[in-house]
């Protein structure tokens, strides 16, 4: 039940565990390195395209990009755009690979089209389960579990998406050395994620030099600024770098642990979740406590927290949980909820763990080719509870890029009770940028989309009645925010033919 | 536009003027007192029926109530209770006279179902708009404005439910003195009520020691406590009071101006409606204020306030807004937005304004009948420009209610910004009243349909999701929490079947 769920349970995903999960997950097994063509061959062929006529910047990949493509998925609708999918090996001698989905840009000139990399959290939740099939990517999973449909609010509508699962055990990713596993932290993950885009970037040489863009949510907010910081040191002196890095963002990410723990409570006494009592004693046990690593008392009071909290969605708190219930129940909530059917589905991550069990997903991604001897989860229970070093603030990363020019945009979805807004705010706030737009109201069809703020060196932009996944909530609203994201626009105010009501 | 609303048009539906609103609506004219049978036929009348085998305390009401009936409202299904309505007068020599709504019980045993007088707030606002037409009334107004559905969730279905628009000057109460409506306020307000129900009592001597309560939303949360304190305290020393007053219940109620301001201001800033700097400019120029008379330094940042916030529905801050655009745009809208046909209209009042202007409703509910010169409006502008002596605060009354053993019981729909949750919390906790039971979640066919907590004396509850007008937007969840609150039992807690999603 949710009132013994330990605290860190309740960053992202980790608490939405899929009956399908495989019982024996907690077993770390090794499994063996995929094959993969000797990189002398990758060379030739690179060589040998390299005197055809077409330039390699265009959209012919490597040949062993070549061997990547996806033909089709299983239960996919025809699409005019290419995906790739694969290991990229990031230790060999650990037998360490990370698996990428990437999808390439729909745009009118796709080779043209920056790349951006998406980044989920947890720690150890899969990007391909989350961001790709339920936020951004091209695709949503049927509640069938087995056909694909459309999202026409795909972000690769404007730039080439690569889901990156990281670290090693976060989805199809793995590793042929427990102890990679058993010791996961935000320093291995940074450093393999920058060694997978170095080595993923001989396959698809195309990418070299075009602009380049890092994103992701939740604990993504480690993630992203921490990979960030590496590109932009690495690139420092460099005077044209393959990894074109121009900007960063997070959407309800994860900061910093003093300003997100002061603004989490405040956010849920204020949005009715919790007790008087429990908030002044949230206050007194957790402010100056570790996110990660929280002390006992932290967790204990966390507890009653989720239990006067009851079971709505944490992540989404004014819209239906998923019942586990037979389909025929869902379809009668969905007779009686009538906007289901269109919005958003709360049970679509069971969807997604259905899709990605199935041996001919695998083999059409390309993935698990080792057979990895467990089941594909969203999250990983392992990664999650053995994390190792995590940084109580990401503020000194924000120093430092923004001083460097890095753009940086930071999004929240107001109605996520896991990493809210408040805490988005006061963090942001502890950063202490001049202002230069206050506050104000962006619009989107003539609604009220969210607010915007945008500070000297980074843009703050909140989306209205979305939940932790953005994308999933409020899908027109996250591509507009994306496209503005990557032209450096601040978000539209309202149009004139608008009225008051 | 919104910028240059004064602040307190912010309080209940001032802000929500109907394009169909009289332009003379400043204007006060006076009107003539309605014809009526004379107060000595009436008791001739009574004395008839009380000879007569049916005892007067069952569904037989005076002679006078019986000319009140309505026969059929225009556009109106056809239903299985009875309805009443006219003017009572409260002032005779003035010539005022307030207007009343009866929707009998359509419980099993009406009889001996409670009376329940219903009060919107404003001030000037009316209860036949607002209560009656889109929140707990028997029906709802089709958007054709001249045809009615069923409200499945109407609160007849457990009480007898009497509707009134007070002071003289709101909906079609009137005064032929125009004085009196330039100096409306809460004294007057309480004390023609209270002499309104003692006159309302002759002509139904039926609801004469009937279970009485008195309940009400916003402003309301000012009439409701001091007409309560008013029938509580005429009742002392009676043995057996024709007004049978056993509890009041206020949602989203106006109680103490400076809880509610320090609440409202945190709400705005952790719902992401306004910037850091207003809500610290806020916090200096507003909280030691009064509500309905506020300083201009006060007005001023509240109207910065406003436009940060921008065009959402500040009393429901996740729902669509009513463009202002012809019914084919809204259809438009409503096919985009398919839980609008079975949720909530954001457009309904304006079919209650175009309503109750026609000259056909109005004689079906012998309303107007002497021909008042200015349009029909859902609040008073005239009225909440001229509103005199408001207090601070409800506080001392809860206090002398609470020790006299009155059920108290407060709501709040969750999502409102004018009157909020926040600010209801610090009033409640202001009271300094012991626990009996702490916040927990409530559940509604197997969802968390709010919270609740019961004090000694008094008990809080939440409506999860829900604006301004809570019964308008939950319906179902609203008529329970009414049960709930007849029956004096806490809301209910999960039922075993639920489990975590």
């Amino acid at each position: 039940s949710q009132t013994t769920t330990p605290r860190l349970a309740r960053f992202p995903h980790a608490s939405h565990e899929s009956p399908l999960a495989h019982s024996s997950q907690h077993t770390v097994l090794v499994s063996v390195e995929p094959p993969r063509a000797p990189m002398a061959v990758a060379v030739l062929l690179a060589a040998i395209l390299a005197l055809s006529p077409l330039p390699l910047s265009l959209a012919s990949p490597s040949a062993a990009a070549a061997a990547d493509r996806i033909t089709r998925l299983p239960g996919q609708p025809p699409v005019n755009f290419s995906m790739y999918s694969g290991y990229v090996t990031v230790d060999a001698a650990a037998g360490r690979a990370l698996f990428y989905w990437l999808v390439e840009s729909a745009a009118a000139k796709p080779e043209s089209a920056p790349l951006v990399l998406w980044l989920n959290g947890g720690p150890g939740c899969s990007s391909v389960g989350y961001g790709a099939s339920e936020e951004l990517g091209a695709f949503r999973i049927n509640a069938d579990g087995r056909t694909l449909s459309v999202n026409p609010y795909s972000w690769n509508k404007m730039a080439n998406v690569l889901f990156l699962d990281a670290p090693a055990g976060v989805g199809y990713s793995y590793s042929n050395t427990s102890s990679d596993l058993l010791a996961p932290g935000d320093n291995k993950t940074a450093h393999d994620s920058y060694t997978f885009l170095v080595n993923w970037l001989e396959r698809f040489p195309q990418y070299k030099y075009r602009d380049f863009y890092i994103a992701g949510e939740s604990y993504g907010g480690h993630y992203v600024p921490q990979l960030s910081q590496l590109v932009y040191r690495n690139n420092k002196g460099v005077r044209k770098p393959i990894l074109n890095f121009k900007g960063f963002m997070v959407g309800n990410a994860v900061i910093d642990d003093y300003h997100d723990f002061v603004g989490t409570f405040e956010y849920w006494w204020t949005h009715g979740l919790i007790s008087d009592d429990t908030y002044q004693k949230l206050q007194l046990a957790c402010e100056f406590d570790s996110s990660e690593h929280a002390s006992e008392a932290c967790n204990k009071i966390y507890d009653v927290a989720e239990a006067e909290e009851g079971l709505i969605d944490a992540y989404s708190i004014y819209t239906p949980t998923c019942k586990k219930t037979s389909l025929h129940r869902r379809r009668q909530i969905k007779g009686r909820r009538p906007w289901l059917p269109r919005g958003y589905d709360p049970c679509t991550e069971q969807y997604s763990t259905k899709y990605y069990n199935l041996p001919e997903v695998q083999k059409a991604f390309r993935a698990n080719v080792t057979g990895i001897p467990y089941a594909w989860t969203s999250c990983s229970d392992v990664l999650f509870e053995y994390w190792k070093d995590s940084p109580r603030s990401m503020l000194p990363i924000y120093h430092e890029l923004i001083a460097a020019g890095i753009r940086i945009w930071v999004f929240s979805g107001d109605a996520d009770s896991v990493v809210p807004l408040t805490g988005t705010r006061y963090s942001i706030d502890a950063l202490y940028l001049p202002t230069v737009t206050n506050w104000y109201p962006w619009y989107d069809e003539e609604e009220v989309a969210g607010w915007c703020q945008v500070y000297k060196g980074l843009t703050l932009v909140t989306i209205r009645g979305a939940g932790h996944e953005v994308p999933l909530h409020r899908p027109r609203q996250a591509l507009k925010l994306f496209e503005h994201f990557l032209q450096d626009k601040p978000m539209p105010r309202p149009v004139p033919s608008i009225q008051s009501f």
